[in-house]
């Protein structure tokens, strides 16, 4: 029996639109409802209790969207709030650390793997755990780098500012044998010209949203849960701030005009 | 009579203590109650109403520390919350932005004054209009300055990177005269030779700091508000995350060691 309800994916803001962007793409009869929280972004600098209260208001409102699953398209939020989202829903929930980390170990050919990402998904060692997990003999380097999302949201993707600040972070990873890097953030594909100059161009660069497309649509073929097709799909945004700003913004990020962003209250 | 009650002092996270540091140099004999919002942190880049919000909470807990008196010591919340506040409070509410402006007319000798700070502080045309009203014949420019704030959060106050993020930003004050500038956000300070750079040595940097520690001062004098100077003053720290990161990063803006900083829940 097909199932019509929408799939729910939430960020801390912008960011999470290239998942959304991917999973679009892949599935395009598939409604969404999209959730940013800009009243509280940042999530990467914050511990993982606070992440943790936050991803369960955010799953609570998409519940009340009757969502069929959950994508959680943060990093931060997919590190440390999985087990506590898994207990609390009825529906699957997906995040992006097990699709990145199983896209790195396909790409490697020399076993080295470096993950860079906010301060909570690196300090929760969530990439690590998943990337040893399918591989242990893997060797993995680990780097936050806190700058990035301000660079990014700021539009400072090219020139100098992001250069340096990618050599700076990155510059550790040189003669390590790094063969790939995972963008452990939504926020740094927008960087990556600046992250590949920094690291050199024979490291492969894995962004973590087309594997987490791929992931939430394996799991509604295993359970089912596909569309009909048989009416046109909707797509509803809704963010805890700033509507216009994330409509702005966001267009750069999921790659066509946001019409239509509701801002709700979750601070109940 | 001489009140004993505790001065409270609220900033969305460490950058409110550089206004403490002047408050207890100013004002040794007294006690205080330091609230950093670290939870919601940064506040420069939502909305009034999201950042009215979040400052009435903060403003409600203090308040169950029986405080005499209230230090709004962000300048994002001083844009747009102090009326809010004012409303809610009985006791009297001081912001950042009304000393700055005042110490940065008394400086000017030109008349050309430019004012930089987050998005949220410069949209509410906030020091622009405190400035005008102070004296209206100034000519003054204004600009946020977004990646000052994780740029001194990261520690990268020194080197090519802040001087960059500062020309970026700054170079098109050159030419126009400007003779004074105010620091309009509690982490800029620690830029401060970056900014100098980027403007020029003529230009005379304003932080509201010292200025907002005298106005306290005077509002202690006229409501004989001072506490007698008879017990040993005492400095409580709460936090809505991460206290030990909280601890750490701040001491270099306290210029002192913090001990104990307490976690406390404000998504009631």
């Amino acid at each position: 029996m097909p199932d019509n309800r929408p799939i729910g994916v939430f960020d801390s803001g912008v960011g999470g639109l290239t998942v959304l962007r991917a999973l679009l793409r892949r599935l395009p009869g598939e409604s969404t409802v999209y959730l940013g929280d800009t009243a509280r972004v940042p999530y990467g600098t914050k511990s993982a209790d606070v992440v943790t209260r936050y991803s369960l208001k955010n799953a609570a409102f998409l519940s009340t969207r009757d969502i069929k699953l959950l994508v959680v398209a943060c990093n931060t939020a997919s590190s440390v709030a999985l087990p506590a989202l898994g207990a609390a829903l009825r529906i699957p929930v997906i995040g992006v650390i097990e699709p990145g980390a199983a896209a790195a170990v396909e790409r490697t050919r020399g076993g080295v793997v470096a993950v860079i990402g906010t301060p909570g998904t690196i300090a929760s060692g969530a990439y690590q755990r998943a990337l040893a997990a399918l591989r242990p003999d893997l060797r993995i380097e680990a780097k936050a780098c806190p700058l990035f999302v301000p660079l990014a949201e700021e539009g400072w993707t090219q020139g100098d500012l992001p250069r340096l600040a990618a050599e700076a972070y990155l510059a550790p990873f040189k003669g390590r044998g790094v063969d790939t890097l995972v963008l452990g953030c939504t926020h740094y594909p927008l960087l990556e010209s600046a992250i590949a100059h920094a690291v050199g161009d024979d490291v492969v660069l894995v962004d973590s949203a087309e594997a987490t497309a791929a992931a939430v649509k394996s799991a509604l073929v295993a359970d089912r849960l596909f569309a009909d097709g048989g009416r046109e799909p909707s797509h509803e945004f809704y963010v805890t701030d700033l509507p216009e700003r994330f409509a702005d913004v966001g267009a750069a990020f999921l790659g066509r005009p946001i019409a239509g962003a509701q801002q709700i209250d979750l601070s109940f």
